[in-house]
């Protein structure tokens, strides 16, 4: 464990950075040792400065690292953020221009020419824009990679064997999101008990445009967007945490349910290939049971890492319709940073 | 008040079966006559027999009544019927039989060719089919008029007056339903505490075969379908009244959100022009702000009779989006079978 | 209508102050004339600065209210305030200076020594000590009269007509809290989707407090503090609207638990004599079912005016326990400032 | 793992029976080989005739047993029982009789005068108490244990070192009970959302006379019930799993909230002494925080097995109160019986 690699984590305090530091717990490649916050908590103890809401309490090690604010140098050469939107963008640019590799679950610099969106499952030659980003920035040892939108990571880890084996002309998805994806303290719960809010801002958009960024190619002209349309609409119920999403499918060419679910239950990644630490056994789970997935139970499917798709059925307008749910600030979020991290450094990325 | 006729409330201790006895106190036109359930409430008084649940006690008047057994003689001459599906249909059939003006919320007679699936404001014409009825099952005066399923009478209002304007080729829904939906005891809390269940059994079907024939014609030739494909994805929702349905229209010919707003706020029908005493003023009413519809806030507008419709927006994949909200006990259960009777005995059909 | 008093309500936008608003409506004697709130709201519609979460959407009349701000002369001369505790003191020390007849629900001056707090079936001859307030103070028309905090309210109903009746040494209470008494946002979802918080920062105090003031009597020497010693434990559970209670209490002398539901049932004080518009026929009521009262079938109960008292019984420490039920923001925030209007105007105080 | 004891689990399907499943599964010293279930399931792959609800699925092993019917002849020498009360005393006492050693979860036998009723952090002495069941019911080889009531377990865990160190005269106690408690379907979602239950049959009582026992010694002349009055009132609230309850302690001989922090904080008994698999290190976790324990981040402390208390505080009416916190499927039923199991084990009971 000593050759770790030391890790900054941004916005440490917060709902997707605690999740962060719980997954990076005696991670065998990374080691916390920077946690990175705004001015009020910065000087404190990060067992102090932070209300822990993901378990009992923080680990014991990062309870003990004393919060940086964002002005202070940061002297790990990697960086998660879990900074939010609006302010990450300029923090993770500054810190990649002074050579980190920053790993980020913001939304600031997720449709860039030049940053790559990744799933280690869905698109992992799309690192190689790193090269241009650098050059286009002048940057040297620093870069920028993304992670997408909660919601957008789940579909597409579902749509990806499906667009391989089948196409996908169009997909038209309804998301019951859990509160967590707001953050805390997010959500007021006289909006979440008893009721639905049929509205999240931002997040169709996301879906609708992360998919085809995520789904498309990468070569010298830049990314090209895949050829499928995406319509979303995106609600928040009463669950603390796990997405779960309706899928319906215009596909490429015919195939039965059963055929679906065969290519979902069979995929296997880079990732997988590479035997990453974070990585999942079983990118995708697919049960048969006709009232699964659940968020309570399948949530925390492969360490929260998987997607777990069921009902998969004929669509009486397009050909397949299907239910995926997935754990929105592990998977969803905080883990894919992670796997993201870690796939880079076994391309060798980070040395 | 003196005039009013009797009625007989049938399943009258159950979920939906209470709704009747609440919303039929005070009516104008029926009079809570007799209340029948199963053997193991029968003989007991009704305030006793029944656990009371949808506010602090039973009507007064009802409180009092002895509850019937099935096998006992009814002698109202309309019933509403809250009974289960599977239980209701040879009931029923019976009690038409024997001269009697049934109001069903049970889907076992929905989709029989010679019986009307009504909502007033969507297909009054249907009630014509009550005379065949009567001719083929050789019946005097008893008909069986049928309403539809709870999600499917908000999707179909909401659907009416855009079907009129510009017609409807394709409609992908899906449902967050309340708990309320699956009756008492129904759901249990473990199933939905943190969770979501995204699958009810059969419900899907009868979305997309219900929608067809309510939106449907009716003539000589009896029932013809509408030519309208549906594809329904149902979940339960940790809610415990009110539907809320995110939908997606295939056009027959385009229209702008805002021309698609016009229409639904202008709408207008039958039960409107009669002033039905259950009717709602606004059969649909429309939401300008970005996260409404909401159960909590909009489910009660219309005491639970309208349809509450909101973020109509363009379709990225089809033409129009929006969400719909409705009461699913009152307008889309108990209130449906009471608008129903409303309708026909001023067409004069229950003298 | 015509001469109904005009009145202002201070915090008009917030969680209490809504239901002012909403209770206001149509009242007998007040019209609510003006609405006050932060600088964030002023100038705007009260209809588009509130984000109305009580009901589908605000009274049309006070929707077209212009939002003053504090600083703005009032005109009214009667002062409902719904302000935060904090704040409120100094706001409504001001207006009563400027002669306006404060009703406020600010844990600010409940406990000063010239301020009535009052729960007009429980204390209306502290009214009285307005005399002395207003000597004190130099104030010729204006005074502040406090309502107690929402759990005490509840408490103290239940408690009066046992303390007159066999007198009360001691009361063990632990509060089961809704979501609705820390406003809103209030709460965040994520401590009260599957999660009871059990502390609520200064509750206990209060309730412990504020229930000696309200028993105890008033006379030339001030405020008399009733000789019982109350300990409550407060805690927070995932309910909209309606605390529950448990209360344990060692009685002065002994009595049936009969006899006590006897005199809880056959409660009536000053409201009830005087009719006033908002007193619930029964103050309290009494639930004879082993599981209630519970929030979602007893908090409307009498209009959320009423205290509902279940499970009377023995306690094998004191004499006797109980559930009591009541809504926190109706009798128990809202209302109960309402209520106090009503009995000072009958008996001629706002002349 | 060779050398495991054969376990059989009665009403294995069930709630409780699914978190022995669960808690067995890689059990150091017992090994699931049978399940028994009732008629319905019998026969049938565990994995298919249960329905699994703690976890993704059932462990594969315990997966692939078929069900065994109540009738059928036991090999395994230990049975955990987790069947409900009034059909488990007449099973369980037949299954002893058969020479079957049976911890039971069941409050049937519980305050039967020659069964042990066992905390191990508590009472280890009262197993004594075995020789004089077997002598009295001429059983040679097997025995009835029994665990607490769930919501008693967490209560005396609690109170256990306060008892050694001051004494306790009274104990006042409100319960705000998971719905898990109830099993599977146990309590309606339609009683869970938004609302409390003031209720649960039979609690009450038993938290106050198991208390008695568990506190008080074992000797020739059988089970002396402890000295201290407990007064119990019992609620449900909609928290999936995690037993919260207030507590309000009159002390033997007075001592500071820190006293009582500090012996709770200090207490490890026999369990912790033979360090036995499923005894937590800490059977009682202190918490300073002023808002803890909560259930979402406090009920999985210690795996499950510890009892976490917080705000440790005077009364103003007894001498101390505070709040305790436990999981009441894990400590409080199914590794209840498992750590009772463990310490008769290693006490040579099961040879």
């Amino acid at each position: 464990m000593s050759d770790r690699v030391d890790v900054a984590v941004l916005g440490a305090t917060g709902s997707v950075g605690q999740r962060f530091i719980q997954l990076l717990e005696g991670h065998p490649w990374f080691r916390v040792a920077e946690v990175v916050a705004s001015e009020r908590s910065a000087g404190r103890r990060y067992g102090e400065a932070c209300d822990w809401r993901v378990s009992a309490g923080p680990p014991a090690e990062a309870a003990d690292l004393r919060v940086q604010q964002f002005e202070e140098p940061i002297h790990s050469s990697v960086v998660f953020s879990a900074l939010p939107g609006g302010i990450a963008g300029e923090i993770e640019t500054r810190l990649a221009g002074e050579g980190k590799r920053v790993f980020t679950n913001a939304r600031d610099t997720r449709m860039d020419p030049d940053v790559p969106l990744m799933i280690p499952e869905v698109n992992p030659d799309h690192v190689a824009v790193i090269h241009s980003q650098r050059r286009r920035r002048g940057w040297k040892d620093g870069f920028i990679v993304a992670n997408p939108n909660c919601s957008t990571i789940h579909l597409v880890l579902a749509l990806k064997p499906i667009w391989d084996a089948f196409g996908i002309e169009q997909a038209m998805v309804t998301t019951l999101q859990a509160a967590s994806g707001a953050g805390y303290p997010g959500v007021p719960s006289m909006d979440l008990i008893d009721n639905v809010v049929p509205y999240i801002g931002g997040e169709e958009e996301k879906v609708e445009s992360e998919t085809r960024k995520l789904l498309g190619g990468y070569g010298d002209d830049g990314f090209r967007y895949a050829g499928l349309t995406v319509s979303a609409q995106c609600t928040r119920v009463p669950v603390r945490d796990g997405h779960t999403e309706t899928v319906s499918l215009k596909l490429g060419r015919s195939a039965s349910p059963e055929a679906v679910a065969e290519v979902l239950a069979a995929f296997r990644a880079r990732p997988q290939e590479l035997d990453l630490p974070s990585a999942p056994v079983h990118p995708i789970v697919v049960r048969a049971q006709p009232d699964r997935p659940q968020p309570i139970l399948d949530r925390d499917v492969e360490r929260g890492m998987a997607s777990v798709v069921g009902r998969i059925r004929p669509c009486n307008i397009f050909d397949v319709r299907f239910v995926v749910l997935g754990h929105n600030t592990i998977r969803g979020a905080a883990g894919a940073s992670i796997l993201n991290a870690e796939l880079l450094k076994q391309e060798g990325y980070l040395n």
